[in-house]
C-alpha cells in the first residue's frame, strides 16, 4: 500500500539472509549496511533473527542506534534481550534511550534486573529514570518524558530560536517551549510554529500561549489522551502542585494509549480479561486463566437458568414444544442486550455519554427494545404458527420474545453505566455477561407467560 | 482532572448566561469576550445555545474563528448549521478553515447544499476544495490536507528558514519540508528539528530524509494510521503515481481514525452495524435498522437449533433433565467463541495476527478449547451430579461442554480469519453470530453424546 516500503514481511524476508551474513563474518559492517533503514524495520528484522544474532545485533550497533531498534521490538522479545545481553550494553543502551522510553523499558523487566541496569547507569541518568518509574505506567507521570526545552519567560525570540537550533541537534524532538516563572513555575507555552512566526525582537512570554492545558502527573493516561485529542495538542505539560513542570507527554504516545485502551475495552466486551500481550506473545496459562474465569462467572449464571428451568419442569413435560424456542429466546435477548451494551460502552468510551444521561438512556432503551421485540415477536410467531405449534406456543414465543429484546435492551444499557457509577470499568458489561444475566429474565418470562396464556 | 480546565460540561454551563446576554446585547464584543477560549471548549458551549443563538454566534465571530469553532463541533450540529445559514456566511467561514476540514464538512452535507455553497466560495478555493471532495473520506485522499511547503531541492537552509518564518504567520501548523525535483516530483522530506539543526549554509537536500514513507491517495486511512503510529511521524506525504506531492495527512487525524476504527470494531464484534454518529446522534430508526437486521441473521441461526431440537423430541422426552443444561452449553460454547473470535479480530486489527498464522492460530485453539473445555467439562459434570440427574446424564453435560467449549474457541478463532480471507472486515464476526453457530454445533453435540451414553 505503501509506495515507499514493500509489505513490513516480506521486506524482512527479503533483506534477512544478508543480515545474517553480515552478523556471521562482520558485524563491524552492520552500521553502514543498515544506516538507510528505518527503526522499526529494523526492529522487524531482528524480531525474525535468533536469539543469539540479536545480541549480536544489539552490541555491533551504535547504542543509541541500538535503542532506537529495541523501542521499536515488542515487549517480549524486548525483555527476553534486556535479560539475556551483559550489563554493560544493556545499560549503554538504555543510557542512549530517551528518558520515557528507557522508564518504560526498565518497568517491564523483573525488578532485579531492572535494579543492575540501574546501577550500572551514570548517577545522573539514574536518578532521572528512577524518578519516573515511580509513577504508575498508565498515568500521565508514566507515560511522560522529561526532554523538554523550559526558558525564562523574558528570554528574547532570537535568543531562544539559537537556542533551539543547539538543542535540535541533540534532543529528540522539540515541538514546543516552556516558559518558567521566578519559583520555576510554568506561566506559558509556546509552539514552534509561534516561536517561528514571531519578531526576533519579541519576548516569549508576549507570543506564549498563557490558558495553555497540563495534567498532574496521576492522571489517567486515557484523559491525558483525550485533552491531547480534544485540543489538537502536539504535547501535554506534567506539572506538580506548585505548577513545577516535570515532563511532557507527546502526541506519538497517544496514539498508543488510544490502541491500547480501544484493545482493553474490545476484549472485556468479549469476555476476556485483557491482555496486554499480543495473540500470540500472551502466555498459554494465563490466557486460559483470563478465559477460564470469565467462562466460570457466566458458567455460575447460566446453573440460575438450569435451576428455573428446573423448577418448571412439570410446565415443560406437558407442552414439550416450548423447548424447541429455548434457544431462540435466549439468544434474542442476550443479543439485545449486548447491542445496547456495547453502543453505551463505547459511548462512555469516547465520551459521547455521561452517567448523568442515566434517564435519556433509559426511555432511549424502552422505546428501542418495544420497537425491535414488537418486531421480532412478529416475526416468532410467525415462525412458530408455520411449525404448526399452535396458536397458543406461538403466542407465547411471540409475547416473549417480545419482552426478553427489551429487557435485553434495558439490561445491556444499564450495566454499563452502574458499572461505572460504582467505578468499574463499564467494559465489563460484556456481551456473555449480559447474555447470561438476561437469559435467567427470559426463561422467568417465557414460563410465566405459558402459564398465564396456556394454563399449563 | 486537568488543572487548566473545569469539568468540561460544568464549564460549559458556568459561561453559557453570560454568552446568552452577549448574543442578545451586542454580539459585537463576542470575539474580544471568548478570545481566551479554546475553540474546543467554545464549541461546547455553543452545542448547549439554541439553534437562533447559534447561527448569531457564528455570524458574529471573524470568519477564521468561527471555521474552528465549527471544526471542534460533532457533526449533526455543524450539519444543521451550515444548512441553516446563509450562504455567504457558510462560504465565509468555510472559505476561513483547513483545506481539507472544508472538504469534510461539505462532504457531509446534503449534495444540493454543498453544491451551493461551493458556488459562492473563491475560484481557487471552489477548485482545491472539489479536488480534495473526489477522494473517498476514508482513503489517504480523504483526510490529506493540501497545506503544506514544498521547496526546490537546491533550497538553502537559511532561506528555507526565513520562508518557513514567513509561511509560520499564515499556515495551520508546519511540522515537515517536501523538497520537490525537476518534474515536481518529491525526492526527500526535512523534519522542523533537520533544518533547525542544520548549518544556516546547507543545501536542503543535504540533510533531507530520502528513504521518507509515502501513501497513494486511495491508501485506506487505517494503513496510514498503521504507518504513522509505526514510524512515529507527524505527518505522511499522499503522491500520486508521478510521485507529485498531493498532501499529507497529519497525526492529528490518526487520532482520530484509530478512535473510529476501534468503535467500528467495537459495535461489529457486539452485533451493531457501525454507527458513525454519537450514541444520542444516531437516528431512532436508523438504529432500529442496523439491530433489527443483526437480530434477524441472529434469529434465523437460532431457528436452526430449534429445528434440531425438534428433530430429536423424543429422546428429551425420555430424559427431561437434559433440558435444564441446554442454556448451560449453549452459551458455555458461545462464550468461548465469542472469546477467540474477539482474541483474533483485535489480534488482526492491530496487526499481530497474520492470514498466514492461520496454522499457528488452529493449533493454539485446539490446545485451548481443549483444557478450557476439560475444565468445564469437569465442573458441569460435578454440578449435574449434585442435581442428582444420575452419572449417565452428568457424563453426557461433561461431555457435551468439553466438546462444546473446544467447538466455540475453533469456530469463534477461525471464523474473523475467513472473513478476513474473503475481503470482509473480520469484526463482522461478532460475538452473537459465533455464539448462534455454535449454538447448532452444541445442540447436535449433545444430542449425539446422550444417543451414544443414554441410549435414549
Amino acid at each position: 500500500m505503501s509506495q515507499a516500503t514493500a509489505v513490513p514481511g516480506a521486506f524482512a524476508q527479503l533483506l534477512l539472509p544478508e543480515l545474517r551474513e553480515i552478523l556471521a563474518r562482520s558485524p563491524g559492517e552492520l552500521d553502514d549496511a543498515t544506516s538507510e533503514i528505518h527503526p522499526a524495520d529494523l526492529a522487524e528484522l531482528v524480531a525474525a533473527l535468533k536469539p543469539r544474532e540479536q545480541r549480536t545485533f544489539l552490541t555491533a550497533l551504535p547504542p543509541a542506534r541500538s535503542a532506537d531498534v529495541l523501542e521499536h521490538l515488542d515487549d517480549t522479545t524486548r525483555k527476553k534481550l534486556l535479560i539475556a545481553l551483559d550489563d554493560r550494553t544493556a545499560a549503554s543502551i538504555l543510557n542512549a534511550a530517551a528518558a520515557d522510553d528507557r522508564a518504560d523499558m526498565l518497568a517491564k523487566l523483573p525488578p532485579s534486573r531492572a535494579a543492575t541496569i540501574l546501577s550500572v547507569l551514570a548517577r545522573a541518568v539514574r536518578e532521572e529514570t528512577a524518578g519516573l518509574l515511580a509513577y504508575p505506567p498508565n498515568t500521565a507521570g508514566g507515560r511522560m518524558t522529561t526532554e523538554f526545552v523550559a526558558l525564562p519567560e523574558k528570554t528574547r525570540v532570537d535568543q531562544a530560536l539559537a537556542l533551539v537550533r543547539r538543542a535540535a541537534r541533540e534532543k529528540e524532538a522539540l515541538h514546543t517551549l516552556y516558559l518558567t516563572g521566578a519559583a520555576n513555575e510554568i506561566i506559558g507555552v509556546v509552539s514552534m510554529q509561534a516561536l517561528l512566526a514571531a519578531d526576533d525582537r519579541a519576548t516569549l512570554i508576549d507570543v506564549a500561549d498563557k490558558s495553555f492545558q497540563s495534567v498532574p502527573p496521576l492522571a489517567d493516561q486515557e484523559e491525558v489522551a483525550t485533552l491531547i485529542s480534544k485540543y489538537d495538542l502536539l504535547a501535554m505539560p506534567v506539572v506538580d502542585v506548585q505548577r513545577r513542570l516535570l515532563g511532557i507527554v507527546t502526541v506519538d504516545d497517544v496514539v498508543d494509549v488510544v490502541v491500547e485502551e480501544a484493545t482493553e475495552d474490545v476484549q472485556r466486551l468479549g469476555g476476556v480479561s485483557p491482555i496486554e500481550e499480543g495473540y500470540f506473545q500472551a502466555g498459554f496459562w494465563s490466557l486460559v486463566r483470563k478465559r477460564g474465569l470469565w467462562l466460570l462467572v457466566i458458567f455460575v449464571g447460566e446453573l440460575l437458568t438450569g435451576t428455573v428451568l428446573r423448577r418448571f419442569e412439570d410446565e415443560f413435560r406437558g407442552t414439550l414444544s416450548l423447548v424447541f424456542f429455548i434457544p431462540l429466546i435466549l439468544s434474542s435477548g442476550g443479543n439485545s442486550g449486548s447491542q445496547s451494551a456495547t453502543l453505551v460502552t463505547r459511548g462512555l468510551a469516547v465520551g459521547d455519554v455521561r452517567l448523568a444521561d442515566f434517564a435519556r438512556i433509559f426511555g432511549r432503551e424502552v422505546v428501542m427494545g418495544l420497537t425491535l421485540g414488537a418486531f421480532l415477536g412478529a416475526v416468532g410467531f410467525v415462525r412458530a404458527m408455520m411449525w404448526h405449534t399452535g396458536a397458543g406456543v406461538s403466542a407465547v414465543v411471540g409475547m416473549t420474545l417480545a419482552g426478553v429484546v427489551m429487557a435485553g435492551s434495558i439490561v445491556g444499557a444499564l450495566l454499563p453505566l452502574g458499572f461505572k457509577r460504582l467505578g468499574v470499568d463499564p467494559a465489563f458489561a460484556s456481551s456473555p455477561f449480559v447474555a447470561s444475566l438476561v437469559d435467567v429474565v427470559g426463561i422467568v418470562l417465557y414460563v410465566l407467560i405459558a402459564k398465564a396464556v396456556l394454563g399449563v
